[in-house]
Order: structure tokens, then C-alpha cells, then sequence
């Protein structure tokens, strides 16, 4: 990956240290804050109606994520995104779960239709429910049949592009192999392990990270994205490497994964990146 | 331990990755996640009413734990089991702190009236709340004079398969010895260590866990609940020795504990189980 | 330091083992309810109108921290602190983000004009808000402009001490000199590490081990949250040495953090106590 802007990220967001608005479920909220403070941003947590517009106001950028959503805090969603694109922030959105319930599928598609989003973040089956109402999600878990692999990655990268210029936004896909699209480009990422989805919250961290790189780099959300994907899926590699080698089990994972965020440099991510423009 | 069902538990559970729909508190909840993905199963976290039977229909078990109860969450227990009971999933409650406030006590009641729970698992003051009112809860934790100890483990255990025969469920009490029973057998376990009462949550993560087992095998819950309770009392051991052997404290108990739970297998769980059927 | 009530305050909580409700943020919840139980108080959690006094009438003392505030949690807060201060127990502001938004700034303003506080526990920033309006708070952090250094240290001592003599309490400020007073003593305090800010929850908890060291000592409260201020500072550098020892990062900490307080004993608090009686 020759691409500067990509490269010098992690290093960037450390230097712009954005403050990021996330409106997040109470599962992972805990990993999610110290996500964004191991990768140089800082982490608010507001989700009050009566100030979650203000909170957004002072922020670079901010997370929608619908875990735990519930009627309170969907409407404090609104009013943040709402305020973002007013400031012209970048808002991402993590549809957890869209799919497992029909609260969770029409809460989404209300919020698009409410707030535009620079990026969705989701698993296969999040999306396909995005695109079509044809995901299968398990619970909170992309099923079986919507995994992308090398065989159908080609086909299922020109669905996610054709999806992002659809829905005007950059649509960051996580999988055993990461598809990331603003609608024109497409990057392809290999970086990541399968033990990202045994603790719970990888996902949640990546919409955090995504959060924190797009606001410490507003004018190039593609590459912001496509950086944050990347440098979560290396950590979690070294964060994979450093548990067997203690014979460690998932917690102690979790555990490395926040602490190879802290530890990673632009020097580090430039040889560990598999990132790949088709 | 003989019981073959008992011993193969933590196979099957990894085998079968049951969905558990937990309606839990926000104190332990990353760790309740964390152990269902660390034993083999997958948890999934809605508490809003608008999906709570929804999320319930697509689950294997239910887990409701009211440790941080409210108006709120209380409508999406009741949705959540009455559900749970229509498709006769399992459903196991946590009466966290049962006794501390009217509030918890007359809920428990009020959720045990519209819902039959397959297992009860709490400590001896919760399961005395229960019973006649007579817990002495401290908080959330059971008061010195609700122990079991060798002396007074014959009539706790009488006590509490009465109970079970009442209530027509399968009751799995958390001490020093744990006692589990459907009304007719009794089971005695002495895994466990006495530090898994200096981290918060243990308890939680056994609910979880119970829910797990009893979703991967519901036609023998009351094996299901006793293997659950053996497995993470010896999870707790294995935990203890790491954390003593690093010189560590309580937090890395706790890592090691979830870790534990992640490398457990069927072959160590036959030389580690310390159940005895009485 | 010679005061034996400051040294022998992690003896003192561990003996009296009292209870702490907390009504607190579900960002740091597991680890305020972890730093408790590590410097032997017991947490409870409940946040319910419906059971806050009950719950604070079996407890020691009453942590209220608005880091995730809302309506329906602000009337707990109100229903908690004033049974507290009707039993005379102490209670404990944690003030968090107050200046980022005006429902936290005036939700602050309300719950002290409704409960006497023992101790407002805070970051400058929030603190200045507090005092006349003029805080700077970026998000939940203090802004830099807000910082106590050696060379502003003696005047912010001063401002300090007026402050909580005109409020009546204890006012306990976070940095990198921390500065308690009653309004007529004050202390700095040279413990603690910068990785602390590096991390989600070291106020939150910080918050709560005054709470459980003024549960377990009422008639010192100046005393107590200075020993509380002191103790955590030492943790965070015991913290400090076993992250960078090890080369991990900040997840590492988290866990070194909690797990260093859980070891503290009066003996070594004696030997790493940097407070000043100025």
C-alpha cells in the first residue's frame, strides 16, 4: 500500500487527538472508549436527547451504534446525526444486529432516512438486510451463507460498490476478507483474524476507530475508513500472535487487541497493511 | 462424575453454539458476553421491549438477570419469557440482589408469576428471598449467615430441593458448596474459589453460562445447570492458580478466568469435576 | 505523611468492608464496580427511582457520577443523595464533563442544590464549571488551559480551598498535582502516572474508592478522600512500571490498575504516599 494518506493514520489521528460523540450499546462501551483513546482520539459518551446535540457540537466526529438501542436513546441518535451533518461531521453508522428484529431493521432505514451517513459499518449479513432486507442475521452475527471468501469476494465487492453509489456513502463491510467502497473504488482487505469474532465487540472497536480516523481526516472518508479496517485487523493479528504465545485464551486477546492499538505506529502499519485497491 | 452428559457439556455447547438472548445488567454485561462466546455460545443483548420477544424467538435460551432492573427492562423480561416459554426455550433467571429492596424482591415475584423459569441461580440469600422472604442479602451478595458449609450443607441441600419441588424448577445455588436441584436429585459441587467473589460478575457469568448449557441440551436441564456450575467453579481454580503464579491481582483473576472458559475442554473438565449426586 | 488515619485508611476499608451504591456511567460501570471490590468495599449498583433510597439506606455511602445522565437516572441520583444525606452517609459527586453541555452543567447545579456533597471529586475543567461557569471541559476531559502545574499549583490550591469553603465540602481536584480541601487544610498530592488519562474510568474509579474510604471512615472525610486521591495515584504508577516492564499497552494497564489496588496494603501505601499538607 503506497498510499500516504492511508499510511500516516495512525499517526495522524494520535496528532489531531478528535474528540468522537458515540452513542453506543452498553455491551461493549467500556472497549469501545478505550479503543479510541489506544488509537489517539478521545471517546464521549452522551446519549441524554437533551444534550446529545450538544455533545455532537463540540465533537470531530460521531458513532450510531443500534446494540442496545431502545426508544430513548434511538431519538438522542437522531438529534445527534442530525446535528453532525449540520456541522458537516463525519457520522458513522454501525447497524448492529439489523436483521435479527423488525425494531432494529426499521430503526435503521428511519435513521438513513434521517441522517446521512459517511460510513456504514456492518458485517455481511448487516448490510445485505441494508440493501435488500435478505441478511440472515444470527442474533448479532453475520451468518454462514452471507460470508465473504476468495471465491465470491469479486461478486460481492461490485455489490458493496453498487450499494455505496446507491446510498451515497462509503460502505466498510467486515469479514474474513474487508470490502470497503465509496461507490467508484473499491479496497479489498486481508488484514484481521478469525479470533476478532470470538470476544465480543470487534466490530463495535472497528466503527469506533473508523469514527476516530474520519474525523481526524474529513476530506478523504474512502481512505479514513479503509485505514481504520486495516490498522484494526493488523492489532488484531499481533493481538492474536501475543495470545498463543502466552497460550492465552479470548479475554486475554481482548486485552492485546486495545493494547496493540496503543502500541501501533504508522511505521508498523506500513508493513503490516494488506490492503488492496481493485 | 460418571454422567457422560455432564462431562460432554463443554463439547456440545462449542458443537451446538447456542444463541442466548441475555436481559442483564450493564455492570458485568462485556463479561457475561464474553464468557457465552468463551464457552461456545453467542450472545445477543435487547432490552427494549419493541424486540425483546423477537430477539427471543430466534435464541436457544433466555438469560433474565435484574441487577440493574427498571420500569423499562422489567416489560422486556416479562416479553422475553413469556416468549421464551411459548417456544419452550429454556429460560433461566438471575434474582440479583433479591432481598436488598422491595423493589427487586416483588419484582422477582411479579417475573416468576408470569414466567416459568427451567433454572433459579443465585446465593443463598437471593434463594431464601425467594422462599419465604427470610434472605439477608448484603447488596448483591449473600450475607455471612446464608452460608453453606460443610456443617450445614445436608439441610441447605434438603431446604433447597424442597424449594425446587415447589417451584417446579431447577435451582442452582452459588456458596462455598453449590447446590443443584430439580425437586428430586441433588447435586453438591465443590469447584469453584473463594476470589471469584472478589470480582463482580462471577456470579452473572455463571447465569450466562447456565443459560448456554441449558440451550444446548434442554432436555436435561437440570445436568445441564450442575455441569454449568462445575465447569465455571473450575474455570475459577484454573484462574486462581494463574493469577496467584504471576503474582497478580483481582483484574487478571478476571481475565483469567473468562480465558479459563475459552481453553476448557471435555478432557480436563472429567479430571477437574468435583460434582457429587447425594 | 504521618497521619496514621491516612496510611491506615487501605487497612481501614478492607476491615469495615462497606457497601458503596453507585449510580454511576455504564462507560466505566465493571471497573468502578472492580476498583471497589479491589480496595475492599463492596459495590452495588441500582439505579431504579424506585429502589434508590432503599438502597442507599443499607449502604455506607453513595457514589453519584453523571457520566451518562438521564432523566429518568438524574431522579435516582435525587432520590439516592437525599436519603444519604437523611442517614448521614456520605456522598460523593463525580461531576463528569460538567461545562460540555448545559443539561450536565445544570443537572450538576441541581443535585447540589437538592444534596449536601461530602465530596466533589473532579477534573479542573469541571470543577472551574462548578465554581463559576468558566470550565473548559473538551468532551470528559479537562481542557489544557485548566492544568495544575508546579508553577500554578499554589494559586489553584488557593482557589481550591475558597471553593470548598464557600460549597461546604471537600473538594477534590484531579491532575497532574491533585489538590483536596476542606476549605481550611488543603493537600497536594504527587502520586499517579500520566497513563491514567490514557485510559477510560481513572476518575470514575477514583470517585469510587473516596466513596468506599470516607464509607469506612465518616468522621475524616478530608482524610479519607485525601487517602483516596493518594492511593489510587500510587496504584497508577505501580500500574505504570508493570505496563512498560512487560512493553504492552494501555488494556494492560487498565488490568495492572485494578489489579494494583486489589495488592495495596498499609505498608506499601506508607512507603509511596506523596501528599503535602499545605
Amino acid at each position: 500500500m503506497e498510499n500516504k494518506t492511508i499510511i500516516n493514520m495512525p499517526s495522524a489521528v494520535r496528532e489531531k487527538n478528535p474528540l468522537v460523540h458515540c452513542i453506543t450499546n452498553y455491551v461493549t462501551v467500556n472497549d469501545v472508549a478505550n479503543m479510541l483513546l489506544a488509537c489517539g482520539a478521545s471517546p464521549v459518551m452522551a446519549d441524554a436527547a437533551e444534550e446529545a446535540a450538544d455533545i455532537t457540537a463540540i465533537s470531530s466526529s460521531t458513532l450510531i451504534n443500534i446494540g442496545t438501542l431502545n426508544k430513548r436513546t434511538v431519538e438522542s441518535m437522531k438529534a445527534a446525526g442530525i446535528k453532525a451533518n449540520e456541522m458537516h461531521h463525519p457520522v458513522v453508522l454501525d447497524p448492529v444486529g439489523a436483521g435479527a428484529s423488525e425494531y432494529r431493521t426499521n430503526t435503521v432505514f428511519e435513521l438513513m432516512k434521517k441522517i446521512h451517513f459517511d460510513v456504514i459499518r456492518g458485517n455481511m449479513s448487516e448490510i445485505r438486510t441494508i440493501a435488500d432486507g435478505t441478511g440472515t442475521t444470527k442474533g448479532v452475527d453475520a451468518s454462514a451463507s452471507d460470508a465473504v471468501t476468495e471465491d465470491t469476494v469479486i461478486q460481492n465487492a461490485d455489490f458493496i460498490r453498487k450499494l455505496a453509489l446507491t446510498l451515497e456513502t462509503v460502505i466498510a463491510v467486515s469479514g474474513k476478507i474487508d470490502i470497503i467502497s465509496d461507490g467508484k473504488t473499491v479496497y479489498l482487505c486481508r488484514n484481521g483474524h478469525e479470533m476478532m469474532t470470538k470476544i465480543t465487540g470487534s466490530g463495535c472497536m472497528l466503527g469506533a476507530v473508523t469514527a476516530a480516523y474520519c474525523g481526524a481526516e474529513k476530506d478523504t472518508i474512502l481512505d479514513s475508513a479503509a485505514a481504520a479496517v486495516s490498522v484494526t485487523g493488523l492489532c488484531g493479528e499481533c493481538a492474536y500472535k501475543k495470545t498463543i504465545a502466552s497460550e492465552s485464551g479470548i479475554s486475554s486477546f481482548r486485552t492485546n487487541f486495545i493494547d496493540a492499538m496503543s502500541l501501533i505506529t504508522s511505521e508498523l502499519f506500513l508493513k503490516g497493511c494488506r490492503l488492496e485497491k481493485i
